[in-house]
């Protein structure tokens, strides 16, 4: 569509749409209403709902007045002789395709679809149907916004069908976010051009520094429960140092769960699992030696979630950091229940070794949390760690990415990012190199001999 | 093996090898030594040899002392409060492979491979295995510049031999250059987790506006048959604008290739393709109507190259621009032949549309060369195609990519580059945020509502 | 008042408060009242002056949202043992003073003082106190968009006042722009803790390749007169070769010249200089042979000017190029007449290199064209000369730089940029280098002998 | 001399050059030779004076190759219509001067020179007298590298006549490292047109975590002692957390002054302040209420420096915090003593405002260091001081900065940095915008009103 060589004006066009379309999202009446639709077919809190409609429009505002062009900045270097200079660009694939999943309606499918139209490409847009409406509704008000209505083709299908739309339509490039099974089938189909981000099963670790329990116990169940547990980034794991079980912490985990309810959707129902799967993992778990409930563990009480999605309160389970690197329990407890359930474990000082072990061989790098302030043990961690997104200090969270940081897996190849100029630039651009050589041939030059 | 927060002082290790080797390539009984060795297993004249040599050394040369480290270099944004700070990192993916052709037995395998150790990975690598004794050599003298002897696994194999290993070993990530049929081959068995650096069917545009007839003959000369055309970037195909043909440029071609001489090697054998195949891929070219013969097409004399490479003089085929276009000679006129071959054809100023509609229905895109001093022309070939490497003015060339500006092909996300910082940091690492969050807690912070 | 250890939050309260003001500024009822607030202090017309509110509207877009923290933007670099990083960052300089001048009232004000805040500075701000009521109801405006009214001192006095306060507060930097003979005294009493954008004497070469003439002439016309020649890019001086003196030029610049009236401020009052000055400087410059009025050089009729300002029709004098070099004349002619005057030369082939040398010898370095589509004529002259906002091309003009480039001289340390995300990092912060060195200290470390 | 347009390759020569100078250096017998002929002028140890010979070695690999055109690198950015396109260089100044001290009369000189040649700028050269035959004969290896003997100009002469010299020749630029007294002599001579790096009163806090007491004590003392203290970054204040005076510290500090000895010049002559002027210095310290004498405080013994120098030994003078704030003696207690001498003090938990405070009053920038591992002390800190080099953590120091990071003062417009990519790219270069505008004009395009 444009490059900085042809149409370079649709920089400046879609820098005006991103900052009309941000005032729009700003205004309380605008926001309310995405959050309320986002409400209707995801299950979140209002909350939650509203952050993710603030996150989209402070992402739209980043892509105001120039910012659109100034992503596709160049840069040059001299050449060998006079008349040469060399030119690096960062250049569109052309025809893409954007495939997005339930659980964040609005945020992930606009924030890609802009960074594919920023760069110049012409993506074809396709959200998981159950929440397609959100979007629906997000184009037309980026229509109203000035953006052609040519620029963006939008399907409504099951993924069957998009399959094969991709497999005819060969998209250069094809951006997926979802499990990791159809993000690997869809890398096998159109042959390595893809960029992914999966879930992942994520862990946070309590470093053997203990402060501001209160503080750290909110942010391990907003970490582990928000969104039903429903987002990629959600704590799966909790790696606890022995420093802190002495504390309250643990009572504050099983208290902060017990506060979420059904009717404001601090919990609420899981799309992808039932209950009974949830309910039997835990079973299989607890038949690990050492291994306990901590809470939850149940069905949800009065409610009229249907059979084919999942319905639990907020589930801890512990188990022994040993038997979690055994063979045979490995495979298991690093399985993902994309709900609210997270596997809690203990280790001591002389321990970390065998975290450190627990979390090399898992093979989803996304989100990670060093809960710490010590600076030996945050580079430790880190330093042999490849999570994409990773938090250190004492306030760390694996989850609440917002719009000013990149997040995104890392250690694959295929890994995509979200959010920043960095992020686009990435996925939705390639290098192209323009080297300039203009002349002069040098005065009584001649033809020198074959090489 | 490193990364910011582990083993830094291997960056440093690493600027003292590339110092160290790059000036032992520059002692010219080194270079010598390395030319004669390139010239044993590839076919190309002395000239050509040390200028992969040369190449080779300069690129090392880039990255003495701190330069290494310097390709590690992160960037941090302030947080949204007080202690918070998001750092974006080029990360290693772990341990990767590097597989790469015969015709540059030095320079493509040794800048992938210091990449890869450049950036903290643990590489594999196979070269192709008639030429692989140059980085055999290479690797000693690595070694002898204080590269330690665990740091690179160097294997001799089969192609099918290294992909059963590749499937087993699953390296995260996996640079390929060759040809295009391996490439999607691994992109396939290695689910997308790969950079690929195939041939392309490059090409040569000659503007509207005539200058230096001398220079660019010689230039096209080099490009078409230098390395008897065996470079990935070699010119396949010469879109010649009307202008030009009232020129002596034609009937220097002629001569220009006339001069080159299987002696020196300026002339050779193909080790991809036959005498026949070639021979027989340019009958079926003659029968389109308008096609022609300009020079060359016959095998070469008194040669004792075996059968099973290929031994023709340089040659030029003629074919209308209007032919080139027609769906049942398109696929024809467009097979790469990777040999001393090319196709010409000339077009007038209103057939340009003509000419930006063949190039765009070709697939892959690696070199290309826009060899006019008009602005406008420049813009409106560029700006509508996609190579990654692309030429523009009047000392345009497709082939010649020294270590300074990046060389890859464009359009793809698994595209891979070569020689310059960006290549390094985009083939070799991946992106990882670590965002600080050491606090303090707010003073008399409480614990908020669920959400 | 920030910096990324301190206070970051306000980095996201200024993209806020840019946010909103831009978008205030993009409500027709309000840029309408600021170009009007304009025209009424300063002499340009309705569509210059809505101009001026639209790029600092776009200016203001661009630090939307994350961009204002994306400023503070640093860097990191590994250490030379493990626990070492060293980190740049862009510091504020603390309490700085922003004094801006009368012909753009309200967008170099805005620019240069949101760019001191944005990177955490406390600046004072003194505009030019004939003009200053604009950024007195820009001011509130920002209050209005949530700018801490603590956050900006606003000072209306006149210079030698100015001057005082400037003494015994001791700023940290400086910002000002606006004539070389102030700045100069300004960089002395300030000891040099200035950047500064003085006016130039600007220049624009034809060269030989003609095309578009009416373009070009319009080009010419809006360069030189518009605000009546009261920019600092305003062109001051044309050369001119040959070949363009065969075509329709010199008659189209003394016709649009000629559209040009005082009912609609298409030419008006000029601020700096009387009637007699100009037209005593013309005088001084048609004594010198060969020179010759072209149009213009009579005062405007019919206004109520008053005499301490000038009212001269636009105008243009013809001097010949070996005249100008001449050691008496040169510095008359390059005196620089901030109203609606240029000079007009013409040079031949082998005169450029007089046209390069009589560009060298100015020593103030600001805009400069070079109306040329042929690239080998654009470097030489571009490869040679040092202004700092250099325009190439057919299209090439002196004025109307837009808040998407930099905009300021070149070949001074001293010298200040507008409206880029560099100029603001460059002008209003510094580099100061942080580096983490956490350890651990090794294993077994002893003491080691002095040195 | 060289731009991006003008001669490129000169970029690839000085890539040349400081590759082979770069490998000279590291010869042992070259090293040794540069190491005893600093010894030979300047005071400080074998060891000190390798440091210096190896740092520079360093900076000349790293800008080996086509790192010195890699420090050109310009950017682009899409411009408002087709055919336009801004690019942002770095441009040389033309005529510049370099002034450098005694105290490192190999690395600074060598290094400012280079980044002045780097760029394309046209260098004068003056080194302080005493010391100026080390770059005399670095000149000559540089010449015999392959730097044209024209390209520096080198001078001897006292201070006054170079002034005169600056005056007449009215360099562009200069680039002066030395003494705050004639920085701001020059800034004023010179209008400003300077880049500035002035000794500083550099400072250490010791916070509250204590850990490593052997390590932090030998930093300490070669912090304060090495080279006699006669570093522009030497420690010239301890502030000391009381949990640190608990441990054996102060003792350690005492002891390892007192193993310095002349014979080995750990301990030397100070040759801008006699041995008298230290000792008064030292009394009217003593004479502050709370004060006392630590250790050293006396003549060396057995000296045979001239009387013109100074000679004594390593010395630590106590103050009271309390007391180093009141007016009447903190400009006293905060005098820059250029020899082996630092006052140090101690503060309670409560006490970090009283030296923040203390910090924030110094008027000079340069290095400070932080030794602590609590980031929440750390960013306490370094957010609320200004020193353009800090060193912050267990192993925090104020000397011994290497090539690799930004090494000068931060907080003062005129403020010069040493060493990195970044410090020559701003010293010696400044940014110049070209745009490029080359059309087509828009078909049909007529010319519009005047405005």
């Amino acid at each position: 569509m444009h490059n900085p060589f042809k149409s370079p004006e649709r920089y400046l066009l879609y820098g005006d749409i991103s900052s009309k379309a941000g005032h729009m999202l700003s205004l309380p009446e605008v926001s309310d209403f995405f959050a309320k639709l986002i409400q209707r077919v995801a299950p979140k809190s209002y909350q939650q709902a509203l952050g993710e409609v603030y996150v989209t429009g402070k992402f739209l505002e980043n892509f105001s007045g120039d910012q659109v062009r100034f992503l596709a900045r160049s840069f040059g270097v001299p050449g060998n002789h006079l008349g040469q200079q060399s030119h690096g660009f960062r250049w569109p694939y052309g025809p893409v395709a954007v495939i997005t999943p339930f659980n964040f309606p609005l945020e992930i499918p606009l924030l890609q679809l802009m960074g594919a139209l920023y760069m110049g490409n012409k993506p074809i847009l396709k959200v998981d149907s159950k929440v397609s409406i959100v979007m629906e509704q997000m184009l037309r008000l980026l229509h109203d916004c000035g953006m052609p209505v040519e620029d963006v083709d939008f399907i409504n299908s099951d993924g069957k069908t998009m399959n094969k739309i991709l497999l005819e339509a060969k998209p250069r490039m094809t951006l997926f976010t979802g499990s990791s099974r159809v993000a690997n089938k869809l890398a096998d189909d159109l042959n390595g051009k893809v960029k992914l981000e999966d879930a992942g099963f994520d862990w946070k670790i309590l470093g053997p520094d203990v402060h501001e329990v209160d503080y750290v116990s909110w942010v391990c169940d907003q970490d582990a429960y928000a969104c039903s547990g429903q987002k990629c980034s959600a704590q799966s794991m909790l790696f606890m140092h022995e420093n802190w079980s002495k504390t309250s912490l643990m009572r504050q985990l099983s208290d902060l769960a017990a506060r979420r309810k059904l009717e404001d959707l601090t919990i609420g129902p899981v799309l992808t699992f039932t209950t009974e799967a949830m309910l039997g993992h835990m079973k299989k778990l607890l038949q690990i030696p050492g291994s306990k409930l901590l809470f939850g563990g149940e069905e949800l009480e009065n409610h009229s979630i249907p059979k084919v999605y999942g319905a639990i309160k907020p589930t801890a389970v512990f188990v022994p950091i040993e038997e979690i690197l055994k063979g045979e329990n490995y495979e298991l407890v690093t399985k993902e229940i994309f709900g609210p359930f997270q596997i809690i474990t203990e280790y001591k000082d002389n321990q970390l070794p065998l975290v450190l072990d627990a979390l090399e061989r898992m093979h989803a790098h996304l989100t990670a949390a060093v809960v710490s302030n010590d600076p030996l043990f945050i580079q430790e961690v880190v330093g042999k760690t490849v999570n994409g997104t990773t938090y250190a200090g004492l306030r760390a969270r694996t989850t609440g990415a917002p719009q000013n940081h990149w997040f995104g897996p890392a250690g694959d190849p295929r890994g995509a990012g979200i959010g920043t100029p960095e992020a686009i630039r990435l996925v939705w651009s390639c290098h192209r190199e323009v080297i300039y050589d203009v002349g002069p041939v040098p005065h009584k030059w001649q033809i020198p001999p074959s090489t």
